[in-house]
C-alpha cells in the first residue's frame, strides 16, 4: 500500500469517528429537549450515557489526529484537514456538554407546573440540531455552500433567542410566581444558542478549509474596504 | 542554524504571540467590568478595539502553527505543543468575544439606575482574569501544578455564579421593577463563568501536555475504578 493510500484510509477512519460523534451530539440535543417537552426524566440518564461516549470519542479522535500528524507527516490539504478535525472535535464535545446542561435545567423545571406550551424552544432545538448535522456533513463532503448555509441559520437562532427572552420577560413582569421557571427557560435557550455558535464555528472552519479564506472575523471584508 | 534551533526560534515567536493575546484578553475582561462598576461607556470602544487585535492575532497564530506543522514536521513534544497552541488560540479568542458580550450587557445596564453596589461580580471577574493569566503562564512554562490550581479555582467561580443568581432572584421576587436589570446582571455573571470555563479548558490542555495524562473527562479515575 502506498503511504498516501494508507493515510487516506486513516483519514476515512477519522471521518467515521467524527460522524459518530456528531450523530451522538445531535441525538443528545433532541433527547434533552424531548425531556423538557414531555417532562420525562428517564431521558436524563440516556443523555448522560451518551455524553460519556462523546467524551471517550473526543480523546480517541485527538489521539488519532496526533498520530497522523506525527507518523504520516501530511502536507497541505491533509494537514489542514487534520488540524480542522481537532478543532471540530472540541466543538462537538462542547455541544454534548451543553445538552447535559439543558437536562440539568429541565430537572429543575419539571418539578414545577408547566409555565406555558413550548413552541419556540423546540423550534430552536430543531434548528441547532440541523446546524450541527449540516456543519459536519459540510466538513466531510468539503461543501462550502452547505457550510455557508449554516452561518445564515445562526441569525435565525439568535432571533428566536431574543423572542424567547422578551416573551419570558413579559411573563415575569406580569406574574412574579413565574420568575424561577422563566429564568430556567431562558437558560435553556442560551444553551441552545451556544450550540448554534459551536455549529457556526465548525462551519467557519469548513469554509476556511475548502476555500482557503478565513471568514472568522470578516477580515476579507475589512481588507477590501 | 540547525533545523531544531530554527524550530525553537519559531516556537519562541509562537509563545510571544499567545502571550500578547492572553494579555489582551485579560485587559478586556478588566475593562469590561470596569465599564460596569464605573458606569463608563467610553471603555466599550477600547474593548472593541482590543477585540479586533485579538481576532487578527488568532489568524496569525493559526497560520504560524500550520506553517510549523507543514514545514518543520515537528515530532513528539513539539508537535503536541503546537496542536495545543492551536486549541488555546481558539479559547483566548472566545474569551475576548465574551468580554465584548459583557460590554453589550453593560450598555443596557448603565441606562438604568444602579440596582445595588457590585461586589461579587467584580470578584468573579478578578478570579477569571487571573485564571486566564495563570493558564497561559502554565502553558508557556509547562507548569502542571499551576495549571491544576486553575482547575480548582473554577469551582470558586461557579460558587460565586450561584450566589449571584440567588441574590438577584431575591431582588426580582421582592420588587418586579428590578427584573430587567437583574437579568442583565445574571447574564454578565454567566459570561464570566464561561470565561472561567475557557481558562479551565486551557489548563486541562496544559496538564495533558506536561503529564501526558488526559484529565479532560477524568478518564483516569474511571479506569482506576
Amino acid at each position: 500500500m502506498t503511504p498516501q493510500r494508507h493515510l487516506d484510509e486513516e483519514l476515512g477512519l477519522l471521518k467515521e469517528k467524527l460522524f459518530t460523534m456528531a450523530s451522538l451530539a445531535e441525538t443528545m440535543i433532541h433527547k434533552a429537549i424531548r425531556s423538557l417537552v414531555e417532562r420525562d426524566e428517564t431521558l436524563f440518564q440516556v443523555v448522560e450515557e451518551q455524553e460519556k461516549k462523546v467524551n471517550h470519542l473526543e480523546i480517541e479522535i485527538d489521539e488519532l489526529c496526533l498520530k497522523l500528524l506525527a507518523l504520516k507527516q501530511p502536507m497541505a490539504t491533509d494537514l489542514r484537514f487534520i488540524t480542522s478535525a481537532m478543532k471540530i472535535n472540541s466543538e462537538l464535545e462542547r455541544i454534548g456538554d451543553l445538552a447535559v446542561n439543558i437536562t440539568q435545567r429541565v430537572a429543575v423545571l419539571i418539578k414545577q407546573p408547566q409555565l406555558k406550551p413550548l413552541i419556540d424552544i423546540p423550534r430552536m432545538a430543531e434548528l441547532t440540531q440541523k446546524m450541527v448535522k449540516d456543519s459536519l456533513d459540510a466538513f466531510i463532503q468539503k461543501d462550502a455552500d452547505l457550510a455557508r448555509s449554516v452561518l445564515t441559520r445562526d441569525d435565525e437562532v439568535d432571533g428566536l433567542k431574543g423572542q424567547i427572552f422578551r416573551e419570558l420577560l413579559t411573563f415575569m413582569l406580569s406574574d412574579q410566581s413565574t420568575i424561577p421557571r422563566s429564568l430556567e427557560l431562558i437558560l435553556v435557550s442560551r444553551h441552545l444558542e451556544r450550540i448554534g455558535d459551536h455549529a457556526t464555528n465548525i462551519a467557519e472552519d469548513v469554509v476556511y478549509l475548502v476555500l482557503g479564506k478565513d471568514i472568522r472575523h470578516h477580515i476579507e471584508t475589512e481588507r477590501n474596504k
